[in-house]
C-alpha cells in the first residue's frame, strides 16, 4: 500500500513554517545550547552519534512495528555490537551513558552496566575486586542486582530470601521460603544474567543479621542452563522496556563459597563470626547517585517530548482565527501553537525542562562535592544530599512524566500514535516514578530532615543561638535559614507575614520569587511539625502532610537553582532575556498551580497580587511565543534519539507519517489475508442468513 | 519454567485478607450493587458473561503476551463468532454494548456497530435505510466513519476531501487533493471495511456548502481488494487499541451515484440543485448520545482500575506500623491499604468512580428526555444537553483517565506488570480524552452557553424580569438559578458572601456543599464573561478562563447529582451511610483540589473552614477503610473482566503473578536461545580479548 507520490500537505509546508520561526528567534540557540551543557557533552554526543546512527544494530527503523519477541531479538543484537563498541573506543561511564541515552534501547545489558559493576565498585574488597569485578567490567561475566521480591519492594528489611552460613563447608546457603520471596523485576535476570549480587537475610550462628549482598553465579557459562537449585525466567511483559528481561529468581538450598558475600563494610570470619561495618550509612552513596543521575535523566526526557510537540504545534494548523495576526494568506488556519490554551501548557513545560536540566547538574556538582569530602571521612553532607536527592527524584521524575504525557496530548489524535515517538518513549520513561524509591515513599525521608532541621532551628531561636550558626554555606544553612526566617518573620514582626510585592513591577525580581516558595515551604514544614507535635498525631496519620512539605521543599530548590544560573554573571547577553523570561515563567507557574493555595490560606499572598501574577504568566506566554521553537532546539535532541514524525527538525511532518505508515506490516499486500478471510465468511453468513429467511417466507406463503 | 509447587505466599494469605475485609463491611454488597445499576443490568451482565467467558473466541489467556500481528488475527476470529452470536441471540444494542464492554477488545468491526450504523440510522431517507441500513444491520457489508484527515482533527469546517456534483452522471466525484486530505484514524477502515461513511465537502454547480456525509464502497465485495481509485491501509501502531484496523483513506476521482450522499437532513436533486436541512443543528443528536456514553463508560472504567487497586492493596503488605491496629502477630507488615498516603489517593477515586456512574446516568435521562421531545419538535433542551454533554465528557474522561493511572502507580512496581491488567487496559481508554471532541476544545462550547445564560441572567436582573423566569425546571433554570442566586448574593448583600458553615457539623450538610460548588463555579463564569467584556480580550486571549469556567460547571453537576442520588427517599436504610460518606468525600476532596484556591481568594471560605474540610477528609477515611474492598466489589466487575493478578476477587494474587509469569513464551525451555548465544558469543569475545592482551604482554616480554 503506497500513497500517491505527487501528492503534497496543503500549505505552507511544515519546512518553511519552522524555518520562519527559527527566523524569528531573538538569541543565537548554539550559544543557548552550549550555555547548558558545554561544549565537552556536546562533542560526546556529535562522536557517538556518528558511530551509531548508521550502524544496523542500531537502527530503529522497525522498531514500533516490533514484537516482544522481535525487539528481544534485536536488543541482544544491541548488545552484542555494543560491548565491542565499547571496548574498542575504550568508552567510559559518560560515553556508554551517552550511547545508551542515544540508542533509547534499555536492554538486557543495561543492568549489567548501570547497577551490576557500580555495587561491585562499591561493595567488593580489595580481593573480590580482582575476582569478579574485573571480569564484569571486560564481559567475563554478566550480572544484575537481585533485591526486590515478589511480595517485597519498598521494605528493604522485609525481603525474605535467607543467606545462612555454614561454617562446617565455608559456605552460604541461599533460600527461598516461601512464593513471595521470589526475585522479581529484576533487570537483565530473566534471559541474559549469568551472575546476580543477590540481597539476602544474613543468618550466622542462628542470628539474623538482616539484608546482605552477596554474588550468586545463575546459569552455566557453557550452555547458559540455569545452575541445579536456581530457577530463573521472564516476569514477562510490561508497560514499558520490553527489551529488558525483567526477571524472576528463586533459590532451593543453593550453595556459594564463603567469599562470595560482598565484603567491603560487613563482613563474616570464617567460623561464622558477624564483623559490622564502622558505619551504616556508607552504602547510601549508590542511592545518591543513581537518584542524582534520575533528576538529570527525567530533564532530558522531558526535554525530548517538549520537542517533539512544540515542533509539531508549530507545523499543525487547526481553525482560522482571525484575531491572530498571520503572514499567511486570508482564510489559511492558524498554527496551534497561537492558541492560548496550548501556550498556557506547553510554554511552561520547556521552562520545566530547563529548570529540570538546571537542578540535575546542580545535584550532580553536590554529589561530586559529598564524595569528595567522604573520601576525606567528612559525612557532615550525607544528611543534606539524601535528603535532597531523594525529594528531588520525586518530584523532579512526577513532573517530568505529567509533562511527557501532557505533551502527548498536546499532539492531539497523532499523539495516540507510535509514530509520534511519544507513546512507548512515555512508558518507558514511566517506572522513574517507581523504581529506586517510590514517589511516595521517598519524601519521607526528606520531611524527616526537614523536620530535624526546622527542630533545631526552633531550639536555636528559642536559646538566643542563632548567632553561633557554622558560617560554612553548605545547603543545610540554606535550609535553616530559610526555616529562621520564616519564624522570625511570623512571630517576630506581630503582623502576619505578606509577599512584599507592591506593584506588577516587584514580579521582575527573582528574589521575590524565591521568597514567596520560601514561606511557603517553611509554612508547610511547620504544619506538618505541628500535626506531628508531642501530643499530635502518629507519623501515617501525617503522612498527606509530610509528602506536601517535602515537594514545597523541592519545589524551592528548583526555583532558587534556576534564579542563581539565569541571574549568573557568566551568563552570554543574548541569552539573559530568554533564560530570565523561562524563569519567572516556570516559577509563576508553579506558584499559580502549587502555590496559590497555600498562600491565600495565610494571606501571604493577595488577591491583587494574584491578578498581577496571572497578567504576568499572560505576557510571558506571549514573550516565549517567537523563541518556543528555537528554545526547543536548543535542546539539541538528535533525530536519531527523537524517532518522531511529529517532532522532526525539518518539519516534514505529514510526509513521515505517511512513509512510516507504508512500513506498517500489515500494509505489505493489497488485502490483509485474515481480514479477507473473515469479511468474505462474514458477508457468506449475511447471505445464507437471508437466504434461510427468503426460503422460510416462501414456505409460510405456500402453506397459506 | 516453572515455579516451585510447594512454596506459598508469605501468610496471612490473600484470600483470608480479603474474607476478612468482606466479613468488615458495614451493609450489604448486592444491596448497593442493585441500587447502582438496577436488577435489569445486572441480568443481562451475568447472562452475556456465561456466553462469552469460555467461549475461544473470547479467551483472554494469551491477550498479555501476543504481538499485534496475533492480536489481529484473534481480533478477527472473536469478530467472526461475535457476529455469530449477535445473530443467534438477537441481540439488541444493551446486550452487544455489554457483550463489548466484557470481551474488552476493540476490534475491526468496532465501528461498524458505534459509528457506521447510527450514522445511517441518524442520516439515511427513507429509501437509503432500506438500501444501505439494513444490510448494515444484516452484516452484508461493513462500515466505517471516515471525517478525520491527517491534517485536520477538530476542524470539520477544514476538511479537504472534495465531493463535486457531476449533474451529467449523476454521480459524485471524490478527491482528495493533497497528503493532509487523507482519511486518518478511522476505525475499522484499514483492514475491514468494506463501505465508509465518508465525510466531504459537498460542491455542487460551483459552490462549496461545506461537510457533508456520503456512503462510499471501498473494497470489493468478491476479494476483498481496495476498488480502483481508492488507497486505503492500516495507519500502523499506536498506544493502545492494537486489534482495531484504523486506518488511512484517499481518493483518486472516484465517482459514487447520486443517491449515495446521506439525504435525510439536506441533500442534492439531481439537477445539482442543494436544498439545505430544516435546523442545522438536527445531527447534534448523535454527537450528544456519543458524549453522554463516553461519561458513562469512563464511569466504569475508573471502577474498574479502582477494584484491582483495592483489592491488591488489601493483600499486599509492606512495612511494619505498630501504630495501626492489627489482628496478625506482632511483626506481620501491614496491609498497605492501613497508609494514609495511599487511602488519601484510593478512596477520593472510589467516590469519584461513583460519580462518575451517576452522572452517566443522568446524563442518559437527559438524552432520553431530549430525544422525546425531539420527536414532537421540541428543540429546548438542545443547548443544555450539548453544554452539559460537551463538558462532561471531557471532565470526567479526564477525572477517569488521572484515576486509573494514580491506581496503576498505587499497585507499586506490580502495577507496570501487563498482569496488573491496568497497562494495557489504560492505554486503550487513554483516547476518551481527544477522540469525539478534544477535551481542550470541547469545553469552549460548555462556556459558550454558560456566558449566555449568564448575560441573559445579568439582563434579567437588570431589567427586573426575575419574576417572569419559565417554571419548567429544566438545566437550564437550575444553571440560571445558581449563577442569579451567586449575583444576588453579590451585589445585594453588601458584605462579599462567605461560606454559611459555621461549626464543622454543618460540613455534615450536603446542601451547603453544593453552594460552594455553585459559588465557585458562578464566580468563574463571572471572571471568563469579564475578561472577554465588551472592551476587554480576545477568545483565544480568554481560553484559559474559559477552560476553567466549563471544568467548574461540570464539577458542580457532578457534585449536584452525587448529592440528588445520595439523599434521595429512596436509598435503603443500610445504604445511606456508606453512600453519604462517598458523597462527602467526593465534594471535599475535590473541594480541597480544584476549589480551595478559588474560594480563598474571593474570601468566601476561611481558614478555619479549610481546617475543618480537612479533617473531615481524614474522617472520612478512617470511616470508608472498612468498607473498602466491600464498595468496590459492588461495582460487580466478574474477573473475566478485570484479567488481572493483583484485583482476583479471591486474594490469590501471588499464585496468579507467577503462573503468569510461567506463560510468558520466552520461559518456554530451559534458555532462551538467543540470550544463548548472544552471552557465548560475548564471553568469547572476553576471552579473545585477554588472550590478545596475554600475547601482546609475552611478546613485548620476549622483546626485553
Amino acid at each position: 500500500m503506497k500513497f500517491p507520490k505527487h501528492l503534497k500537505p496543503a500549505g505552507p509546508q511544515g519546512t518553511e513554517l519552522l524555518a520562519r520561526e527559527r527566523s524569528g528567534a531573538s538569541f543565537d540557540v548554539e550559544q543557548l545550547t552550549r550555555f547548558m551543557y558545554g561544549r565537552e557533552h556536546l562533542e560526546r554526543q556529535a562522536e557517538i552519534l556518528k558511530l551509531l546512527e548508521h550502524d544496523p544494530a542500531f537502527d530503529k527503523t522497525n522498531r514500533y512495528y516490533s514484537s516482544r519477541e522481535e525487539r528481544l531479538h534485536h536488543a541482544f543484537g544491541k548488545e552484542k555490537r555494543f560491548v565491542e563498541l565499547c571496548m574498542e573506543n575504550k568508552w567510559g561511564y559518560n560515553e556508554i551513558a551517552t550511547a545508551e541515552y542515544l540508542i533509547d534501547e534499555s536492554g538486557p545489558f543495561t543492568l549489567h552496566r548501570t547497577m551490576f559493576i557500580p555495587t561491585l565498585q562499591g561493595q567488593c574488597n580489595a580481593e573480590q575486586r580482582r575476582k569478579f569485578l574485573l571480569k564484569a567490567l571486560n564481559y567475563e561475566i554478566i550480572g544484575c542486582y537481585a533485591q526486590t521480591e515478589l511480595g517485597h519492594g519498598s521494605n528493604v528489611q522485609g525481603l525474605e530470601t535467607v543467606a545462612t552460613y555454614l561454617p562446617e563447608t565455608q559456605e552460604f546457603e541461599l533460600h527461598s521460603p516461601t512464593l513471595t520471596a521470589s526475585k522479581w523485576w529484576i533487570g537483565s535476570l530473566g534471559l541474559a544474567a549469568t551472575h546476580a549480587v543477590v540481597v539476602a537475610r544474613l543468618v550466622t550462628k542462628g542470628k539474623d543479621y538482616g539484608p546482605h549482598t552477596f554474588i550468586v553465579p545463575l546459569r552455566s557459562q557453557v550452555d547458559h542452563k540455569p545452575l541445579p537449585g536456581v530457577t530463573v525466567g521472564d516476569v514477562g511483559p510490561k508497560f514499558g522496556v520490553n527489551t529488558i528481561d525483567n526477571g524472576f529468581l528463586l533459590f532451593d538450598r543453593y550453595r556459594i563459597p564463603h567469599d562470595h558475600m560482598l565484603a567491603k563494610y560487613s563482613r563474616v570470619t570464617l567460623d561464622g563470626d558477624y564483623i559490622k561495618p564502622p558505619n551504616e550509612k556508607l552504602s547510601y552513596g549508590t542511592m545518591v547517585f543513581v537518584r542524582a543521575n534520575i533528576v538529570r535523566s527525567v530533564g532530558l526526557f522531558l526535554a525530548r517530548a517538549v520537542t517533539v510537540a512544540t515542533r509539531y504545534s508549530a507545523v499543525r494548523r487547526q481553525f482560522v482565527d482571525s484575531t491572530i495576526p498571520s503572514v499567511d494568506p486570508a482564510g489559511t488556519e492558524t498554527q496551534v501553537i497561537n492558541y492560548t490554551t496550548l501556550q498556557a501548557r506547553l510554554f511552561p513545560a520547556i521552562a520545566q525542562a530547563y529548570a529540570l536540566l538546571i537542578t540535575g547538574q546542580w545535584m550532580m556538582h553536590m554529589y561530586e562535592e559529598f564524595t569528595a569530602r567522604l573520601a576525606d571521612g567528612d559525612l557532615e553532607m550525607l544528611a543534606d544530599v539524601h535528603a535532597s536527592s531523594s525529594g528531588l527524584k520525586s518530584l523532579t521524575s512526577n513532573i517530568a512524566i505529567e509533562g511527557i504525557e501532557m505533551c502527548r496530548r498536546a499532539c492531539g489524535g497523532h499523539g495516540f500514535s507510535a509514530f509520534s515517538g511519544l507513546t512507548s518513549f512515555y512508558a518507558d520513561v514511566l517506572p522513574n516514578v517507581t523504581w529506586e524509591g517510590d514517589n511516595f515513599i521517598l519524601t519521607q525521608q526528606t520531611t524527616r530532615y526537614l523536620l530535624k532541621t526546622f527542630r533545631d532551628v526552633v531550639k536555636e531561636l528559642r536559646t538566643g543561638a542563632a548567632a553561633a550558626v557554622s558560617e560554612k554555606q553548605s545547603v543545610q544553612n540554606q535550609t535553616s535559614a530559610y526555616l529562621r526566617a520564616y519564624l522570625v518573620s511570623k512571630h517576630g514582626a506581630g503582623a502576619a507575614p505578606a509577599w512584599p510585592v507592591n506593584t506588577p513591577e516587584d514580579l521582575l525580581r527573582p528574589e521575590l520569587l524565591v521568597l514567596a516558595f520560601a514561606h511557603r515551604a517553611a509554612r508547610l514544614v511547620e504544619r506538618a511539625a505541628q500535626r506531628l507535635g508531642p501530643e499530635g498525631n502518629s507519623w501515617n496519620d501525617s503522612l498527606v502532610e509530610v509528602h506536601r512539605a517535602s515537594e514545597a521543599h523541592c519545589q524551592l530548590l528548583l526555583v532558587r537553582n534556576f534564579v542563581d544560573v539565569a541571574t549568573r554573571s557568566s551568563v552570554p547577553e543574548g541569552l539573559r532575556a530568554p533564560l530570565n523570561a523561562l524563569c519567572a515563567l516556570f516559577a509563576l507557574t508553579t506558584l499559580e498551580k502549587v502555590g496559590f493555595v497555600d498562600l491565600f490560606e495565610d494571606g501571604y499572598l493577595s488577591s491583587q497580587q494574584a491578578d498581577w501574577v496571572r497578567s504576568r504568566i499572560h505576557q510571558l506566554l506571549g514573550e516565549i511565543r517567537p523563541n518556543a521553537v528555537a528554545l526547543v532546539d536548543a535542546f539539541a535532541l538528535p533525530d536519531y534519539l527523537l524517532h518522531s514524525a511529529l517532532g522532526r527538525s525539518d518539519g516534514r511532518v505529514y510526509e513521515s507519517m505517511t512513509e512510516m505508515a507504508e512500513r506498517e506490516p500489515a500494509n505489505a499486500g493489497d488485502v490483509y489475508p485474515v481480514a479477507a478471510q473473515t469479511v468474505r465468511a462474514v458477508l457468506d453468513g449475511a447471505q445464507a442468513r437471508k437466504e434461510r429467511r427468503r426460503r422460510a417466507k416462501a414456505q409460510a406463503q405456500a402453506k397459506l
